[in-house]
């Protein structure tokens, strides 16, 4: 029987990585495709269901190298937040790509039959998967698996953020995660739009980096200078607006800082005790650090700090505009859109120790195929 | 010639609190009107403009009774922060009501010749001010300068809170200042309109206070139950929305956590790992506290903190919105509007340290009027 990858967390306060035996998916509609998928990458957006706020450090393994199985403990506050989803064996694994086997009598699926097609809908860490056929977007010819397997996420998130800036009336971005993939695909979408992009990285290597790839302004958060450097970045593009990954800490509250004091640089901005009036907006769309968001006031009382997520901004966009975004990346998948991987790893090789704590750390610029 | 009251930061880093003596207005344009002013509140919204950020614990008076002078130093931090407005005298209040003794030659000002009225603008701890006809709003026959002199920042407020709630798709309310002058009327503004409001405050006797104005739901701060007990009221009136004062510290974060937890506890709302999906929002309106916001998360990534200020609240609905407030306002003026003080002083009076000290402290319940 087919293979899946479960995560599970048991009510003993373990978490428990495993392969499933499956049963071999087929059509449920008339407008399901089955794929048998190739590649799916492991994005940090799948490592919160995958690990479920388990210690990673403490993994044991077990099992067999063909079913190797996974354990690591869960604190009491984290069991307590995951009290939902405990004795549900989860699947995981938010895209990937594959070729299509089997689809219903629908003109739709029957047209992707033999194509090789990128899919968004989770479980995808499997060595099939039945989904809508309009939930795939066929690959361009000759494109590979690899290249197709990060169709969505990423691309999609990147898009999101740019057209988040025009839809709220911004006309620049700052990114936190500069160097990562994600932000060197947004920096390859600024360049080709013409959108001043401020990228913020961790390392001056990383700086260097997305300067070769054309970057204007990299402020480097280990510089002593960090909060000057920033405001002249800031104050450079005019940015108002701010996408940040790593979430817990002051980054959020120093952007707003750096805004404000930018902003107050402006022509006619003259004193006012509650700041400009420029809104300024910082939106958290990960938690490399899940510490506390500190915000150290400084910066006025226009200003917003919240959660971002790429699916809600697809509901809120609507359909067609989805649409657009999809055949933006499937026609520009091995330039703007493309990802690279550091790391290639089988089904079973994922659930190992080395393996987990390799891709469990998020380092910037590191990135893991499974490969189906 | 007639008193103002001046608030100066001086280039050696000290604020300098005096009376100043101006010109006698007079129109200035066919639509102005001239008022001899008689109360002004101290709201929480002037003493920002007023101390200048000054610590005021170090305050030093002199002068004489007549004319004081009151001198507070500015840490290196705050002074880098009101570089903006050093070396400008600037004239403070933003509120009061006063009697039409002058007025241009348009019909609206005329209409308004020995009117008792009260006005919003700044500069109103002044003996005389001059402002736009359209600026004053006529008290109703027989109310006093003292029922009048609040009839725009506090009721305004609350009514804009009530109104946002219903604009950004919220059902109900909880705030967090429930004892305050502000809080009271926000509690008899939803009592009048059905919508169901959490009140926290910060001491048993504010909780005895609120309940004997009807209250239905009022949580202590400083209970060690406090967020279990945050969580059943917000659970009890589906609040996704809070205004929040304070500012510093954890309670914005506490609020989202109350909010997401009794989210979860609506039927049909399943595990996900980013948290349900109905935007949570706080909007920090006020700085009782100074110190950093902390958001510790746990509350999903639906979810919002921001600024929210009067001014930009009123721009943003529009005059036709604002006149239907104003009017309500004068209508309930002495019922759901009616404000409370603690203190009256006279403008010379304000500038003694034992009153700053007192209306210095903001303390919930306690308000002062300047009789002029």
């Amino acid at each position: 029987m087919p293979l899946q990858l479960r995560s599970l967390i048991r009510p003993d306060a373990t978490l428990e990585l495993s392969l499933a035996e499956v049963p071999q998916p087929v059509p449920a509609t008339q407008d399901e495709v089955v794929l048998r998928m190739e590649a799916a990458p492991l994005n940090p957006s799948d490592l919160g269901l995958l690990f479920g706020g388990a210690d990673m450090r403490q993994a044991q393994a077990s099992g067999t190298a063909e079913r190797p199985v996974i354990t690591a403990p869960l604190s009491p506050g984290v069991m307590a937040a995951m009290a939902a989803r405990v004795g549900e064996s989860m699947p995981v694994g938010n895209e990937g790509a594959g070729t299509v086997i089997a689809g219903g009598a629908s003109p739709a699926a029957q047209a992707l039959l033999g194509r090789r097609v990128a899919a968004l809908g989770g479980a995808m860490y499997a060595q099939f998967r039945a989904v809508p056929a309009a939930q795939c977007l066929p690959l361009p010819e000759g494109a590979t698996a690899a290249q197709g397997a990060s169709c969505f996420v990423n691309p999609l998130t990147a898009l999101g953020m740019v057209d988040t800036m025009r839809r709220e009336g911004h006309t620049a971005l700052v990114h936190t995660v500069g160097a990562s993939n994600l932000g060197q695909m947004l920096n390859r979408i600024c360049l080709k739009d013409g959108v001043p992009l401020v990228n913020i990285v961790r390392q001056s290597a990383q700086a260097a980096l997305l300067r070769e790839q054309g970057a204007a302004h990299v402020v480097d958060s280990s510089s002593p200078d960090f909060q000057a450097e920033l405001t002249e970045a800031i104050a450079a593009t005019g940015a108002t607006l701010a996408f940040d990954a790593i979430g817990g800490g002051k980054l959020a509250g120093q952007l707003l800082v750096a805004m404000e004091a930018a902003i107050a640089r402006r022509p006619g901005q003259g004193y006012s005790r509650y700041g400009s009036d420029v809104h300024k907006q910082v939106y958290v769309y990960g938690s490399l650090d899940r510490g506390p968001i500190e915000l150290a006031r400084g910066f006025g009382m226009s200003w917003g700090v919240g959660g971002w997520l790429l699916f809600p901004f697809l509901q809120k966009v609507g359909p067609e505009r989805v649409q657009q975004l999809k055949q933006r990346v499937a026609d520009e998948l091995t330039t703007t859109f493309a990802s690279h991987y550091t790391k290639e790893l089988t089904l079973a090789e994922a659930l190992t120790l080395e393996a987990i704590a390799s891709y469990g750390r998020m380092a910037t610029g590191e990135k893991a195929l499974i490969r189906l």
